[in-house]
């Protein structure tokens, strides 16, 4: 893994956030009230009362002077989980969350399937769609808002018809990486989206039968994120090898993932990744990474380019 | 001043909120993150490095475990406010911006004026403007934004056709108590805003030739709020009485007020309390104090049952 120097966050965030176009994603200031707003948005969902709820944020406080800014975000959210489980007592707090969320996405499976074959680009149609599942996170309750979001993707032209004129959209170059690569780690987000996610690798084990692909899953529960559970729970183990990555941040932070993934990771000839967390944890990465992802809030917009709710499939 | 009692308190807020349809304005768990949003914007208005601006969070991280939800969200904003000046040095870091405030309602106080003359009814187009006034903060940067606001609450009939149909507007309430007043207190908030109050100020002197108006400005500097400085600056001392609250904070907290402000505060027949920190500090209070001012965040939009973006005109 390559090591950030220092000397890059020494600067004032505010007037340059906007000149950093690519690089490690350290936290910024602006995350920091965000770090609690998610806090308590968590807390909330476990239930309990205002006072317990107060202690999770008191907890999170107490962590602010210590956490350095060269830490990616998720280093924060795993701790903003471990306060949560700790304080509430609850192992874990999204476990009915994300049941729905499967099977919200699995009931209309059979739609998104249509929807694919029945397109002139069945795998662009898959890409788009695994990108359109990322918008899945805990604040969709129902699948009116999975709805609005797959008619708003389909409805765009996101890979400029196939030539990769979109900038926030390499779709040719995803295409002819695949055709040259032997194996893939498929590093999964949420859960729901694993679904989108089951679509797309099915797209590509028609059309690259000789890939080996992995599909990663978190290793214990941490916020909406998708476990091994899940991955039966929604038939990727069927179709795909699956494994955990051994890490238990809502990302991939390298440094504590297992040996076993670490192992195919450094061996893999392409890594996709999905969603902002692993982008977060990885985007400095000198492998051949492919995130796909919706852009969700300002810092990531700002650290990136991107603008907010843009549709990203980029090799950084 | 009425004591709150405690107990009210202790309701899991999350789903009551939309209950609590009046009473002391508590501080909510969603002002936390809010807090450090807030000292953020104000440490990145003073110019520091990054370095410094996270000092400031990390003071306003140690004070959340102790600071208590039944005191009001004006009294963390003005811990806030004391730790940006202790950290960045600068006593009153939101001068030029004041003064610029200030200087862009100046320059169109003519047309304002002609605005109010010529209007049906001068009175309450002074009183729409009034509160017009109160979306302006330091986010405010060209008289565009100015404009834009003023033409919005223009175009709407806030007074219901001057019956006080508009549940948002006691429109009519506020004139007959006007009308039966000997003396108001009218509390000011933002610079800039301070100028619409002063075209308000005028119309009650039209009107109302016999009331004794004293207009309240903060006692020190305190993020963008008006001071004696700025009353004179605008010319408010030429046509009323101006004295300062005693209080340092973002809003009218009566424990620190001066004995000289609270004399006055007691005896007013009427009070005319601009912006939501002075409503956040006397939303409880038992004398009748109409509160003038834009909901400009959930957590009020919450308490209150008005929507965001509402304009207010209300005696609690």
């Amino acid at each position: 893994m390559e090591k950030v120097s220092g000397d890059r966050y020494t600067i004032n965030v505010y007037p340059c956030l906007f000149q950093i176009k690519k690089g490690y994603m350290r936290t910024y200031l602006d995350c920091i009230p965000c770090f609690f707003r998610q806090a308590l948005d968590m807390t909330r969902i476990t239930g309990v009362d205002e006072a317990t709820q107060k202690k999770v944020l008191n907890e999170v406080s107490k962590l602010i002077p210590n956490f350095p800014l060269d830490a990616s975000p998720p280093k924060m959210g795993r701790e903003i989980y471990r306060i949560v489980k700790r304080i509430t007592d609850i192992n874990d707090p999204f476990k009915k969350i994300k049941q729905k969320s499967n099977k919200l996405v699995l009931d209309i499976y059979p739609r998104l399937k249509k929807e694919i074959r029945s397109s002139d680009d069945s795998f662009l149609t898959a890409t788009e769609l695994a990108i359109a599942g990322n918008v899945i996170d805990y604040g969709v309750k129902n699948s009116l808002d999975i709805d609005r979001e797959i008619e708003k993707i389909l409805a765009k032209d996101f890979a400029g018809s196939g030539n990769g004129s979109n900038h926030n959209f390499d779709y040719q170059e995803f295409r002819d990486t695949l055709n040259n690569a032997g194996s893939v780690l498929y590093l999964g987000d949420n859960t729901g989206e694993i679904v989108f996610d089951k679509l797309l690798i099915e797209e590509l084990n028609n059309m690259f039968p000789n890939i080996k692909i992995t599909y990663v899953v978190r290793d214990k529960p941490v916020i909406n994120d998708a476990l091994m559970e899940d991955a039966i729970n929604c038939g990727l183990d069927k179709i795909v090898n699956v494994i955990s990555s051994g890490c238990d941040a809502p990302g991939t932070i390298l440094d504590i993932c297992s040996k076993e993934f670490l192992n195919l990771y450094k061996n893999a000839e392409m890594v996709i990744s999905k969603g902002q967390g692993n982008f977060e944890t990885l985007a400095d990465e000198s492998r051949p990474i492919f995130f796909l992802f919706k852009v969700k809030c300002p810092v990531i917009a700002n650290h990136t380019g991107f603008n907010l709710g843009d549709i990203v499939l980029k090799r950084m």
